[in-house]
């Protein structure tokens, strides 16, 4: 066993020889960037080998490390392995860092109809000649009450003799789904009654307390999704999981530690009592929902990506090892397909599409993207992978929405102004940065349509790695070393990017049969979302060109929906039919998909007469191929 | 921290200073006996100190422990403190030891109705454009033979996707109770079901793997109980476990583990997988019950002693920690009061009490006895304390039903001849034989009929300790040391137990209002009564005087009630409604009871004319003097 120290923090583990840094770090819970999940694709995990021994550089890292850094030590933690006792500095870039999280969303008025049902009872004690069990007295003296035909909860129900005489038999039963006692208080406890809704996105976990008497929001907060340490990316930490029971475990548990430690914050800060948690609903995409339950995810990664679980669950809190009262429920809604989960059910319950009498475009924009379409008469749904350019991953200087990212950008007679999150120093560029980047150098044609920076453009400079665009002088960064630009790749994977989901939305459009000209309103959910210029993802040709009036940002409604189907038995089964009713359309089964996402690639779209309004403004060259499969 | 070493086994523990050596026992799961649960009254739990410290030996020990051995360093584990290492040798007679343990039972023949159920499926693998979720695709599978309104017990839904792909969407689905999907199993595997009977005695543990398809028993094993270590009777193990969530959770585990262990066995030996075990059905007494389900039993200890859970529960194996399927279910039958519980409905059921057309008294005789009388019209019901004298205990040289117990004893003019257990060199007596020798003292006349030994009689010696009877000359016992011999206060004991059995019947006949010329039959359950002569319980007025060919007896009745409920649902059924009919007496509050008790404290009885037979075949002095209250 060997020592590895990680500075700055100074934590410290023993691993085994043979032990990749990386390995090391998730061990010692120490925050390293891996959005590839260790394959040594992403080189997100750079770290400098202070001193001792580790496995020899290999020829990966001879191509992408720089050549100076590469002599000072610096390796991919992912490939790196244990040789001896060492320390390993890692640097903020590594770091997955602070966010901009965004939990609040959009929330529908609801009428409270929660699963919880409060009923005081005072009960006549045992006598010589009264010698009728305890349980069955409860059962008697609910029945008077008009409550029949409930059961006991195992964990209550061995704890009920000592509670009824502590409380001198006057108590308040608590009954879950109108069948189930989870609670015996002492006294009268009929006035309170709270519920944890959960929204456990792939890079942030939202967690909140509601008051179930008056749907009130208690507490809110969020965390990074800890699972972020077995992988960025969804896929990455399916396969983390598929590779057996214990990975599966682990990633199991950091979802489920990182949502008792938000209760636990929240219990703290609200003086609410953990008994007084009687039930959680859970949302989450297919993948996080499969790994909170602690479902094998293998198969989400395999063609045709069924998802295991579809329907709605109820799970006691002990099972899953929340901490709220451990005979409490915990709902998942239910899930369409592999790659659309209860976290679009969520969004179309509190967006209402559901309820929409013109047709409506809802997408959750993630590394996923949800898109959905449709209104009161159906809605078609599909999912794609918009990957993680937007949250500003495979991006040369992209960063998360952190303090010191470029998160706003105008370009004025070639003059380039931008807004870093919390004005700090500039150390990188968030979503919302490199949209509204691209948008205004295609407005300055610095971009031709096609996505090719335009050489001769007073912005865009060449070096031996490729062209680039210049967005922030080394001068104004926090680093004050490099350049912060937006390179030829880059535009390269936010055309992908944005071609994945424009091409979800024109599938979905013309297996429904439906014209772009029918489409009244575009909901854009997601806790990134809220940042985005509308006007800047019309002209990338992210969305279509609909008036910018008719366009929403809602925010993280997941969250939404999670907390209102916590106050509603209702809207859980409208959670069911919504998911029944959803029509769902794998685009890895559809040439209609190939062939929009191939004009997609275009910007705005290779078929301009979509975007006549985007055409019309842009100084880009226009260089557009329309492509029709078969 | 200091070292107990337990001689002759050389088990070794660690405890900190003032740890009592039977502390330090339980610590190690060394053997020793304890009746009273440590409270220094039975004297069973003498050891020698060999070597080391310990604390001074006590004014009680002085007063108990015989001079010689005191002096050898004997002390009484539950007094004797650690004081640094030490060295303790448990003698043999300070064993619980090796039992004779009656685990079968007379069983009714049943029509198999079991709670689980077996569906033989094929489903159709999904494709890109079937992409339905596994959960939905089985449910609709299901749906399509008739199995509707199911859903799957969390645990096997996170492992269904795994299951249906190995399985090549070929499966078994294990439904309980119609509507749980508590497996998925690769193939058909419908011909093979099975679950678990288990009758968790105060003194033993029986545990039995029941064939579902046929009812056959494919495995059957007792132990002694391991909540032993915490008390030998009812009373002391509801104390220890009264004292908090700790001590009641090493009862609890200490019983789960027992079970488990035999489980391991049955499985090892019969080559049925744990998963194939679907379901258990537990009973006991209402005590053994509670601490199994982890019920606090603090209640049960307390007037007017009301059970904490009276009726049925199924709990989910995972949750007890039974290791059965993890999504197996564990049914406890109901409880009628603090001391008449789930195995007197099991035996109830077994012995079919309730579908009797005469009136049948019906007892389970252990430490407690239950006593049920009825048939047909209905039962009442309720449980003497008739201690631990018939298992041997508080008896000067008795033992349990082990090897060299004397169990049979005849005195043909004046000639005592006994029977031991494995015709080894007596030991000591167990039940069945103080029993005999009792009615064999009483019809030779060494007896009065108040239970005085008679002075002068050829059999019966006097000595500074009282008067004694001499059944084994030391010549003949495997010690060779010491004579064995009924003493006055072992007649004492045997006349208190009686009494109180028969003091339970007589209020039974009298509070429903029928009288013993009506009584047509007696059954005598209980791994104990299987050995008694019922010709000798009736010369002692254990029970009523009819006839021999009247009286029966059934063992085990409780793993036979057990038995049949795990086959057949409506069994379930018909012990909720025996527990929900059965009218219980609390002797406790019955002035009827004292006097009945007093009455029977005679042998036969004070009341004579009740035992015309008896009264006329015994040459005892007859001394009687009729009790009745107010």
């Amino acid at each position: 066993m060997f020592e590895v120290k990680f500075l700055p923090e100074g934590k410290r583990v023993l691993v085994p020889e043979g032990t990749t840094l990386m390995s090391a770090a998730v061990k010692g819970e120490v925050d390293i960037a891996s959005i590839c999940g260790g394959k040594s694709l992403c080189g997100k995990c750079l770290v400098e080998v202070i001193e001792g021994e580790v496995s020899p550089i290999t020829d990966v890292e001879l191509k992408r490390i720089p050549k100076e850094k590469a002599e000072k030590g610096y390796r991919f933690a992912c490939l790196a392995k244990v040789k001896g006792n060492v320390t390993i500095r890692v640097p903020d870039q590594s770091r997955v860092g602070r966010q901009r999280l965004v939990i609040m969303g959009k929330e529908p008025p609801v009428k409270i109809r929660s699963n919880v049902e409060k009923v005081y009872l005072e009960l006549a004690p045992p006598t010589l000649h009264d010698t009728v069990a305890d349980d069955i007295r409860l059962y008697s003296s609910l029945g008077s009450k008009g409550v029949l035909d409930v059961r006991l909860d195992y964990r209550i129900a061995t704890k009920i003799a000592t509670i009824l005489r502590r409380a001198d038999w006057k108590v308040t039963a608590v009954i879950l789904g109108g069948k189930e006692v989870i609670g015996v208080e002492e006294g009268d406890t009929r006035k309170r009654s709270f519920g944890v809704a959960v929204d456990i996105g792939t890079t942030k976990l939202a967690v909140f307390i509601v008051d179930l008497m008056d749907g009130g929001i208690a507490f809110a907060d969020g965390m990074m999704n800890p699972q972020i340490r077995f992988g960025e990316d969804v896929i990455s930490r399916i396969n983390y999981a598929a590779q057996g029971e214990r990975e599966l475990g682990e990633v199991q548990k950091a979802i489920v530690d990182g949502i008792n430690e938000l209760i636990e914050k929240g219990l703290t800060e609200t003086g609410i009592e953990r008994r007084e948690l009687y039930e959680m609903v859970a949302v989450g995409n297919t993948a996080m929902h499969h790994l909170f339950v602690g479902v094998n995810t293998k198969s989400l990664g395999l063609a045709p990506y069924p998802a295991g679980l579809g329907r709605a669950y109820d799970i006691k809190a002990r099972d899953l090892g929340i901490s709220i009262n451990a005979s409490g429920n915990v709902h998942v809604l239910p899930n369409v397909a592999g790659f659309v989960g209860a976290d679009a059910i969520a969004d179309a319950l509190a967006c209402r599409l559901h309820e929409k009498e013109k047709l409506t475009l809802l997408m959750d924009v993630g590394t996923n993207t949800e898109v959905m379409l449709g209104g009161r008469e159906g809605i078609w749904s599909c999912s794609t992978a918009s990957g993680p350019a937007f949250e500003g991953a495979h991006i040369k200087n992209g960063m998360r929405a952190a303090n010191g990212a470029v998160e706003k950008v105008r370009i004025i007679e070639d003059e380039v102004i931008y807004k870093t999150i919390d004005d700090e120093k500039a150390r990188g560029i968030c979503g919302s940065g490199i949209i509204d980047a691209i948008a205004e150098m295609l407005k300055c044609g610095a971009l031709d349509t096609s996505g090719k920076l335009v050489e001769g453009h007073k912005g865009v400079r060449v070096t031996p790695m490729g062209k680039e665009f210049v967005l922030v002088p080394k001068e104004e960064t926090a680093s004050g070393k490099e350049d912060i630009v937006v390179s030829q790749d880059d535009v390269r994977e936010i055309q992908k990017a944005k071609a994945a989901m424009f091409g979800g939305y024109m599938t979905l459009m013309r297996k429904s049969g439906h014209t772009t000209a029918e489409l009244n309103e575009i909901i854009i959910a997601g806790a990134f979302g809220n940042y985005i210029d509308p006007a800047s993802a019309r002209v990338l040709g992210m969305i279509p060109e609909v008036p910018l009036d008719r366009i929403s940002f809602t925010g993280n409604t997941a969250g939404s929906g999670a907390r209102i189907c916590l106050k509603s038995l209702d809207l859980r089964r409208e959670a069911i039919e919504v998911a029944d009713r959803m029509k769902y359309i794998e685009l890895a089964a559809e040439p209609i998909f190939t062939e929009e996402y191939i004009n997609a690639m275009y910007m705005p779209n290779s078929r301009l007469n979509m975007f006549p309004e985007t055409a019309g403004s842009i100084k880009a060259p226009k260089v557009v191929r329309v492509y029709v499969s078969r």
